[in-house]
């Protein structure tokens, strides 16, 4: 059966995600429709959409604890797709184990680095050791066969593989968001609120052309709602910087904006406008 | 025996530093002392030298393909040290086994996740699957007892363990160097040529914020030579900003920039002033 969902006013067919099933990302993937497809890493996903095996792909790009997803960031600087929507999703850890397994029996606490990261000051209080593992959700597939071990992931993964949730929302601050982005071939179309994503790099003296740059947004009343440095891969002290700012690439204040950046900058790539949140 | 070596101006006693032996942390040390102390997290370093028990402690900063190490930033935010130098490693990573394996008996490759995604396009291209382990020294002693594996590590791990390096230089670019700090209770002094760090959080609107405080280091000609953005942990787009610039806490106009900057943020805090690379 297809699916006959919408999304920026295009037929969903299929979509590609971060799997294996059972991740936040899956969880993401779901509220877009049905017809799901699970990928192994970031980079395979975005593949898929590029060359058609699919028509939409969802990764997460930033965390409100842990901060940017590094791969993402990278992988949009040369990707040919654009950024269609968002969606963020408050991140909740639990302590999953074998039905017949009780707190006194766990010393080994399996997740991705980035969940065992956020749920240190839990195992730390427990002197539970962490181990990690490629995702939340390989980490609960693998806890099945031990009797010794906890694995750190989703509600979702605890069903799939019928398991117990011996703790719930085990993370150390309740701020924990991430925030997840839609890809697709097609640039985004206009709404009511749109919200555009660009990446720059500044020519020799970064830092101080930055201020100029930030000022063309400043002097025009843009609102910058998220500034975010990756380090350029050509040396320390090189960086590309992702703004995410209020407007569509089409307005007239954003064209003047982009153009004004273009002469300061030796890359500038729009990742794309989309409705903002 | 006790070292007698200064650092500084100060005569170093011990130096924490993030173990365990045979990683990156530990060369650089070893360039500081011979007094070395390993201590098993980032952490824990750091409290190492707050409590007394080391009078310095070596942690990585930051990566030129990775970015930032996150847990570094975040622990400054709070602790009282201060940065007294800083010391860039060029990171080479090797290919471990064990003496009698050879490249066709290798499934499966062990190392710290930043090492193994630094090593991405090489395992790939030889169908090689990644393993991650806590440290990069943690994944060669494992390969000690595998027939099966290799290890991401230093050449001096795998002198500690009698392996055998089976290809040098495997990681995807040549601009891969890490920066390290050197912690401790005291202020720098004043060198011929300095370097400061600090860090700080603007009000509500962040990043149109960020634009004013980056003009007072313009318009008085001081050149950024890092600027790095953090989640504040307080929700997404809520940054803390770390920036490095030339010269001292105590010369004037950096006193005029810091003393503007404070009146700008919430939170602004001088990390260290030392000598500049």
């Amino acid at each position: 059966m297809e699916s006959t969902l919408y999304f920026g006013g295009l037929l969903i067919k299929s979509i590609a995600f971060l799997g294996p099933k059972g991740t936040f990302t899956h969880e993401v993937a779901s509220f877009l429709g049905e017809n799901l497809f699970s990928y192994c890493s970031i980079p395979s996903v975005l593949k898929a959409v590029e060359n058609g095996e699919c028509d939409l792909g969802v990764v997460p790009i930033e965390n409100s604890i842990e901060g940017p997803v590094g791969i993402t960031l990278d992988l949009l600087v040369h990707s040919k797709l654009y950024i269609q929507g968002e969606i963020v999703l408050p991140i909740s850890h639990n302590l999953i184990t074998k039905r017949d397994c009780e707190i006194h029996d766990i010393k080994y606490v399996y997740s991705h680095p980035q969940a065992l990261a956020q749920c240190q000051s839990y195992l730390e209080n427990r002197g539970l050791k962490p181990l990690f593992t490629l995702s939340t959700a390989a980490a609960v597939k693998l806890v099945v066969e031990r009797n010794d071990s906890a694995a750190i992931g989703t509600l979702k993964a605890a069903q799939l593989y019928d398991l117990n949730i011996l703790d719930k929302n085990i993370q150390d601050t309740d701020n924990n968001k991430t925030r997840f982005i839609i890809l697709s071939k097609d640039f985004g179309l206009k709404s009511e609120n749109n919200k555009t994503s660009i990446l720059f790099e500044t020519y020799q003296d970064s830092p101080g052309e930055l201020y100029h740059i930030l000022g063309f947004f400043a002097n025009n009343n843009i609102n910058l709602t998220k500034i975010e440095s990756r380090p350029s891969k050509e040396g320390l002290g090189k960086y590309i910087f992702f703004l995410d700012f209020e407007g569509h690439k089409n307005d007239k204040v954003v064209k003047d904006i982009l153009d004004k950046t273009r002469t300061k900058t030796s890359i500038m790539k729009v990742l794309g406008s989309y409705p903002s949140l």
